[in-house]
Parts: structure tokens; C-alpha cells; sequence
């Protein structure tokens, strides 16, 4: 009997976050930290994870567009499935009637790559491995069929996809030895969300660098005055050498964005973040040539890899930073990798969330063995939450992401947490409705 | 007692459109035009209507997205409501929440567009007004304060768009007359589906051009050899005079757009429409500096003003396509109007599919008279199909949109037509299922 796609659950599940204002930035005062999660099972009794991360409101959307995907996934043969999930890839996100709801964008975009992760950690449980390092095994020849380059090939074609691979073939084994013992660097917004006061702010930040950490990141935006002072203390607090993000989580126009930016230069940040619309790409290079030498990073809210296409032929972004959930899952983020290599740009990976360190993790590990050759002013963005409710959480030690050894991406949450912080009816949502 | 909205009812209406292949095209092989359709209802028994069209499969996540914002309506005080549209929008496309699922585009951002198009048209049908006629009655100062600028204003600010509208005031009236006596240019796009065949794609031609048609628009992009062919019927068939757009629905990448249309230039096409991914910004740039002077147009699947800013500061459209249902409704409609006019660009708005005429012409008719000032090298598109289900159908005569007089945006759409195409249960749909 082929052993097929059997059936698929999608779960909306939301931890209320927001009633300790942990993940509070100036566009999220009060987020409630969400996923539309996304299992897979098979008539051989195997499963496949993954997950569309939200926010709280709306994931009831996420949840029906997944839904009405899934029906594409339902019935297929799980070895053809897990030997092409760009094939896959390529129908969920071209289905001619449904990409008129984006095309390649937003809701119906996000669960393609729901349905899209879940398939490759089917695939990496098969092969008993790791999705990074099922990743790093792959040939050249194989990944690059795994991308769609219809509209890349201006900035990136298929033989320069192979060359850039093919460069670091000879070297992956020494680099997947490197990983193995030593990790991956991360960095932590956990001092800086704008809902949290001074003491705290500097209390988190003394402990971000006594645990390792060279670099923090802190949310501005909010208020001029507020941010001045709070980046006053953190820099303080954390001394010249350790590193120091801001993000502004979209909430300036351009004009707005180099003014505010100007007031904050005396602390020395490393890079802003989102300081527009995601979507502006030519915003992003004017906010570039004026706030330099401090860098211009972006990446969670864009949508595709059209629009990382042109934040880096525009020159507009320092930092490219992939986002495991809001593409078309691992074969999109395999083509912004290679387009931010051609590009020399690092890649620095948006996590925090629900979920999305454990998923990201194995993108940027796959980088640094398979693409870019470096771990070089690159980090994995970490933030302590929530991490409990995954059956192979993220570990970090000495301010490093521990490299996963698990089979899949780790996108797997624990059965009691699905029964916990089911939405609306799970007891968790209970008490704080009574509350 | 205030009048309130007391409920909104969202629909999934369906058109079994792909059984002639009506509306086929390199993209879209076998479209089934679609809405999620709006009623906003009140305690006074007044109604405001509003649709997103869909082209099928996934109308469900849309008409899903509408209940999920419709929430955030019932209730609202009219008086408010009517008196500003635009606060209502930003609440809805601000949701610090729910802009996590865009933010400002695909499912959750047309959803917006959709209640807030439903509100403006119960604004004019209190008002006993048609929509192009209630906006082009409002003063500068207040169409101003209907639109968000936050993101803009590196192109346009809030007083470059005053004197815009400034300049206009006092020939507003005598533009109105002409508006109601010559009504405003179409051009259609019935004879030019790919589905068709060579004989009905040359009388198709010929019978638009005997009805007054200066601007005909044929799909391209399936096969190159089908195209120069069918270029030749429709030049031939039209004559050296009429314009002969062409549309390729997205299908190339920046270089096979460039190649394919050096194939076509000889019959001299007007433009070329979604060259490319329609969030290719620099794309469509390259596009237009190799084509040239044939011109580069896009925008109904472009989405949102921010998009549009970035295609006008880096010259990659000739022409901009505002669509009704695929922005954040009609105050984003009105920030791109502006956003052309500062820019000179012409606006050719997208129409066709199911509603969109019907809507989308108001906003040209205020652009005429409040905007731009000019119909030259304008067209509203026009297809012959489905304006029979709504109760205030647009009308053509002489290859020009009859100025329409009846209050409201003209979005209703007849009970009947409810009754027999609701997907999936409707009569419609179970005798096509059962074909």
C-alpha cells in the first residue's frame, strides 16, 4: 500500500501574552502570541509539524486559509511528497484561482508555507535527521530544483544559484562539525520590549551579556524621549563592546524614520530595524544613505522573495532577515539564502514569537553550512518565551543557539499545550476570560 | 434613538464564469468570478453594500476574513461612520493584531477595503447621491483628512495633496456637467481572452471598434507564435488607429517580458500590462526602460499605495490600474489618485470580473472632476459580463461609461442573483455539479 497524506489538522492556538506585555513594540502594544498549527498525519502513522506564527486576532483567517489548502495536501503519496515538496510548493502557491487573494502574499501565502514546513519536517523525520542538516546533504542539482526562479533571474539565476553551492560543497563536512560543537550565535530581545520599565530594562540587559550575549536588541518608537533614555541605560548597562539593535516595528515614515534615528545616533546602534513600511523598498535605501554607518535591517513582514529581490538589487538592507513563517515555507527562504549570498549580505533571522526560533534555527544553520561559509556578524534573534510547549525546544548556551540533533524542524508542540491554549474553548482562555 | 449598524451579512457568490472560459488568460486558464459579498445593515433600515471579488477557489478565506473585521463594524453610530470612512479604516487596517496577517495587503487588507467601500456606499446613498458625486463634493481639506499619510509623505505630503485638490475647485462644476452629458472613456477587453478562438477574437475586434471602442486589450504571454498571430488578426481587424493594449496577467519574468514584447512590438501594442510580478518595482522599471515607447501598465493586483508610491518615484509605469476591491478601499483609491496626479501619471482603472465596472468608475469620475481635471489617454476598462446582477448596472454608450446618477457606489447586487449563485449551495452551482 503507498502510504499517503491521510488527513490534516489545523489548530488555532493562542497564548495570552499580552496580559504581561512580553512581545510589546510600538506596532504591537498588546500582542497575544498565536500559531494556525498545522500537523499532517500519514496512513503509515507518521506525522509532519509546522505552524503559521500570528499575533492573536485574525488567526482564525489563517486558520480557514490553511484549511482550505490542506485540501490540495490531502490523498498525496508521502514519498513523492517528501522527494520534491517544491512540487508542492509550486501548486499551493500558484493555484490560479486562489493567488488572486495575494498572489504570494499574506494570508493565503502564509499557509502555503505552513503546509510547505510541514511537509519538509515530514521529510527530515523520514530521513532521521535534523532539517538543517537534511539540508546540508542535499546536492546543488537538488536544491536548486527545489526554488522557483520565475522572478528571480534578474538578480539570480540557476547557474549562479549552482555556482554559489557548488563554491561550498568540498567544505560542508568541516562546517557541519564546527556547528555541531560550537552552535550558532544568537542574540536577545528579551531586555527590550517597550511595555517592560527601566529597572527591568536594565536589569535584563545586565543579564543578557553575563550570559554571553554580543548583541541586544531594544523596541523604540514609541516615544522620542522615552527611547533616548532607555537606550541611555542600556548602553550603560551593557558597556561600548556589546552590540545594541533598535526596532521600530514600521511605526515611521521615511522622513520620520531619519529624524528619529539622528537622536538615538549618539548611542551607537547597531542597526535599525523595520523603520518603515515592509514594503517600501526604495524608503528603506533613503533611510539607508542617511542613517549610515548604523546598519538597515528588514525582513519578518516581507512577503516574498520578489521583495527581498529588490531590498537587495536597491541597496536598501545591511541585515536580511528571514522569517521561517511568513514565505512560502523552506523552499522560498532557500532562494532569499542564496539571493543574500550573491548579494554579500548577512542574514540575521527574525524569531521570537511561537515557535519561530525553534523553525528558523534550521534555515540559518543550513546557511552557514551549505551558502554562506560564515557565521560572521550573523545571529539567530532569541527571546525566552514560550519555548516549553515544543517537544525539541530551542537550547541556548553562552549567548549560542545548541544545534539541534532531532529528526525535523522542530516545529512539533506538546499535546498539552494544544489542549490548553486551543482557542476559544481551551480552559486557559477560560480562566483569563473569568479573570 | 442613534442609528447603528446592527449586523453585517457576508456572502459567497460565485459565477461558473470558466465554462466558456470567459476571463481566461495566461494566469488565469479558468477563472470563476467570485465575491465575498458586504451588506452592512442598520437599526434605521438602511444598507451600505461593498464586495471583494474573488475568482473562486478561496472565497471562502475572504468572505472568512470580512466576518472576522465586520466584527470590529456592527454596532458603529452612523452618523460617525458616514462623517468619516476614513477612521473606521484605519482602525480596521491598523489592528495591531490583525495587520500581523498583511500588514496592508492580500486577504485581511481586501476584507478592509470591502467594509469600508460598504460604508462610503451607505455615505452616498444617505447623502442621495452617486459616489463620484458625494466625494467630488467634498471640500480639499476634507478628502485630505480621509487619507493616511504616514507612509507617503516622502512622496506626497498632506499640503502638496491640498494644493492639488486646491487647483481644482472652482472647474469642478463645469467638469461635472461635462461628466453627465459625455459620460468618461472606456476601452474593452471582451475580445482579447486567451480561451478564444482566431475567428471570434477578429469579430470581436471588429464589432468593438463599430462601437466606438478607441482602446481594445488582448492577453498574451500563453505562446508566443499564438500571440503574433493574434496580434496580426486583432491589428488588422482594428486598424492603424485604434490602440491595442496587451496584458500578460504576470506570467514573465523581467527578461522573457523584455524578449516577448520585442516579438510584438511591430504591431505597435499601446501597453503592456503586468509585464512581470506585480511587487516588482524595480522589475517593472526595467521593463519600461527596454520596451519603450511602448508603455508599461500594472495595479490591480498591486496592493496598496505604498506599492504604488514606489512604482511612480521610480518611473516603472506609464499607466496606474487602481482597482476597487484590492486596496484598503476607497480612501487608499484616493491617496493613489493623488499619488498619480503629483506624478502626472494617468489612471486607467481595472475593471471586469464581477462588480468591479460598477465600482471602479466612480472613483475615475472623481478623479476627472476633483483630480486630474482630464480624460485624455483615460479609460476606465470595460467587459461585457455580469452586470446584469446588480441593481444598478453600469451602462456604455458609444465606447463611453454613461455617468451613473443613482445614489450609493453602485455594489448592490439582486436578490435573485444571491439566491441562485451562493456557493456552494446555490442552484447554480448544483446544476453544474451535477453536469
Amino acid at each position: 500500500m503507498t502510504e499517503r497524506i491521510s488527513s490534516v489538522d489545523v489548530l488555532d492556538v493562542r497564548f495570552p501574552t499580552s496580559r504581561h506585555r512580553d512581545g510589546s513594540d510600538a506596532m504591537n502594544p498588546f500582542p497575544d502570541y498565536s500559531a494556525a498549527y498545522v500537523v499532517l498525519h500519514t496512513t503509515g502513522g507518521a506525522s509532519g509539524h509546522g505552524l503559521v506564527f500570528t499575533v492573536g486576532r485574525g488567526t482564525e483567517i489563517q486558520v480557514a486559509a490553511v484549511r482550505s489548502l490542506a485540501a490540495m495536501v490531502t490523498g498525496l503519496a508521502v514519498d513523492d511528497l517528501v522527494a520534491d515538496p517544491g512540487a508542492l510548493a509550486r501548486r499551493l502557491i500558484g493555484d490560479s484561482q486562489i493567488r488572486w487573494l495575494g498572489p504570494e502574499k499574506g494570508v493565503v501565502h502564509m499557509a502555503a508555507g505552513g503546509l510547505v514546513n510541514a511537509v519538509w519536517d515530514l521529510a527530515a523525520r523520514r530521513a532521521g535527521k535534523p532539517l538543517w542538516q537534511l539540508l546540508a546533504g542535499l546536492s546543488p542539482e537538488a536544491l536548486v530544483a527545489q526554488i522557483d526562479f520565475r522572478y528571480l533571474r534578474d538578480a539570480l539565476t540557476e547557474d549562479e544559484a549552482l555556482a554559489l553551492l557548488r563554491a561550498g560543497v568540498e567544505s560542508r563536512a568541516n562546517r557541519e562539525r564546527v556547528l555541531l560543537d560550537e552552535g550558532y550565535p544568537a542574540y536577545t530581545t528579551t531586555p527590550g520590549w517597550l511595555g517592560y520599565d527601566d529597572e527591568k530594562l536594565e536589569r535584563l540587559c545586565a543579564e543578557a551579556v553575563e550570559a554571553g550575549y554580543r548583541l541586544i536588541k531594544l523596541k523604540v518608537g514609541g516615544n522620542l524621549a522615552d527611547d533616548v533614555r532607555r537606550m541611555g541605560i542600556a548602553r550603560a548597562a551593557v558597556g561600548p563592546d556589546v552590540r545594541i539593535a533598535v526596532d521600530a516595528n514600521q511605526i515611521w515614515g521615511v522622513p520620520d524614520a531619519i529624524r528619529w534615528m539622528r537622536e538615538l545616533d549618539r548611542f551607537a546602534p547597531y542597526w535599525i530595524e523595520e523603520p518603515t513600511s515592509p514594503d517600501d523598498v526604495l524608503g528603506h535605501a533613503a533611510v539607508r544613505r542617511a542613517v549610515a554607518p548604523v546598519k538597515v535591517a528588514t525582513g519578518e513582514h516581507v512577503h516574498n522573495a520578489v521583495m527581498f529581490k529588490q531590498l537587495l538589487q536597491a541597496e536598501a538592507v545591511d541585515v536580511v532577515q528571514i522569517d521561517a513563517c511568513r514565505v512560502g515555507g523552506v523552499n522560498e527562504n532557500l532562494a532569499i539564502l542564496l539571493l543574500a549570498a550573491k548579494f554579500g549580505v548577512p542574514v540575521c533571522p527574525h524569531a521570537g514569537g511561537v515557535g519561530l526560533c525553534e523553525l528558523v534555527q534550521h534555515l540559518a544553520m543550513f546557511d552557514y553550512v551549505a551558502v554562506s561559509g560564515t557565521t560572521d556578524n550573523r545571529y539567530i534573534e532569541y527571546v525566552d518565551h514560550l519555548h516549553e510547549h515544543f517537544t525539541d525546544p530551542v537550547r541556548i548556551r553562552a549567548g549560542r543557539y545548541v544545534t539541534p540533533t532531532a529528526a525535523g524542524m522542530s516545529a512539533e508542540i506538546v499535546p498539552a499545550t494544544l489542549q490548553a491554549y486551543r482557542f476559544p474553548d481551551g480552559p486557559e482562555w477560560a480562566i483569563g476570560a473569568a479573570a
